[in-house]
């Protein structure tokens, strides 16, 4: 990927270190599938909403980390403990992703308007440059200058195009959606706070920690394959799909689950006792 | 953005839900981006290695979710709970997010595949309409099929290439890298935990909680800023645009923390008592 920062414009870029927002790639490409679809080799086009996304990711985060930090501190018996930490969990969670989330969408919209200011300059002011610039783009498809000279001249009288044909090719920048900047990660963020709270509810409901670990771990299955189930419907890829991711995450889940309870055990009987 | 799937392959598309990867969009940029240079306006291509970019994601992470953790429970008062909860975090989270990378990785991978087999099949058995989708491609630029044909026929004529230029033009899909998949996760999971202890050492090693807090805070600041100025020194950003995305995260950080603070502290006198 080719980038490119002018002296006084890079200052501003540096916001928003994307803190603990779930990688999008991996999901746009389930969310963006479609039902199989036999009859056509034609590309259907996602038209699934984006927020059906930020509300799977923050649900996938919620479900996974809080149930895992919850079933650690059960180890040390006391619901108390598990409540607050939970807690605490949940609350710094779903504000470092809603918030990261937003300023990760704001840094976007501001790398994309340098770099589509730049281009629009570039174009304006030394479009031969440019022009080498396209010929070098198509020459990695064993392209020649007599076949994209004719595109290329007709360009050439159109800036506008030219700007958004090489925001699109060259740099593989997407417009962000400005507008929805803020409610993606509020949708993000408590979605994140929702899933969280899931595994949490049976040390609220039940007085034995070890009963609520059992329950929170029976709940955070059945919770997933609904959601997995869910996510199927809504983005119309396969159950058989879902089911897998929602197995991987649970994997994920009690891997990380187990790895707490055993170092929490470890390190409070090293430290001398129980809390509570 | 457009994907396609066919009936036989979807199924294993779905696993890898990205758990708690942060967005890598915003911080490629910054990444990306290079050293301000007036002396030429060719776009520089980005040398820095994905590496640094890892763990600045998972330090930046670990930086501000452990930190947020351990200060809304240090607001019970024991030290004893902070560090049980700080661990929990630091395991549960840790885990999530090198294995959610991993997977990730993965499903980037075998999606990568699929498209690739795809579009191969679909140059081969149905040339014409692939052509037609590439006459539409254009058409979004104003480009008629007079000037598009010569490339067109030329692309028609060698299948290899005329895939690779669909993959990057019609798919935007950049080839993964399968080699540092789990490399990355690994750096990624790693820096995390480092990044999360750092906020915590304070605890093991000052007695009276209300201090540690203190001074865990004031050992993040210091620790963002150092990572601000690596950061502009490692991906050749301005300092001030370093020093901007440092004072961000901690905002994030502080914000994050203030409430957990508050709602541990409100809950744990609800529930009538102090832990430990």
């Amino acid at each position: 990927m080719s980038t490119h920062f002018e002296q006084d414009e890079p200052a501003q870029l540096e916001s928003g270190l994307g803190l603990r927002i779930p990688r999008a790639n991996g999901l746009d490409v389930h969310n963006g599938s479609v039902a199989p679809n036999a009859q056509t080799e034609l590309e259907p086009h996602s038209s699934n909403s984006e927020l059906v996304r930020d509300a799977i990711i923050g649900l996938a985060d919620g479900l996974t980390v809080p149930f895992a930090l919850t079933a650690g501190l059960s180890s040390v018996g006391s619901t108390h403990l598990v409540i607050l930490g939970g807690l605490a969990e949940l609350f710094a969670g779903s504000i470092s992703m809603g918030l990261g989330a937003y300023l990760a969408a704001l840094t976007d919209t501001k790398h994309y308007e340098v770099e589509f200011a730049r281009e629009t300059r570039q174009i304006a002011n030394s479009a031969d440059l440019e022009d080498e610039e396209m010929y070098g783009l198509f020459a990695e498809y064993g392209l020649g200058r007599e076949v994209v000279e004719p595109l290329a001249r007709q360009l050439r009288g159109d800036p506008e195009a030219w700007v958004k044909f090489m925001m699109d090719f060259e740099l593989k920048l997407e417009r962000p959606k400005t507008s929805r900047g803020w409610i993606s990660a509020l949708v993000m963020g408590i979605s994140y706070f929702v899933g969280g709270l899931i595994p949490m509810i049976p040390y609220f409901a039940v007085h034995s920690v070890n009963k609520a670990l059992f329950i929170s771990i029976g709940v955070t299955c059945v919770v997933l394959l609904i959601f997995g189930y869910c996510k199927a419907i809504a983005t119309g890829t396969t159950k058989r799909a879902a089911l897998y991711g929602a197995v991987e995450t649970l994997g994920i889940g009690a891997l990380a689950a187990g790895v707490s309870y055993g170092i929490v055990r470890g390190v409070n009987k090293g430290l001398g006792g129980t809390t509570g």
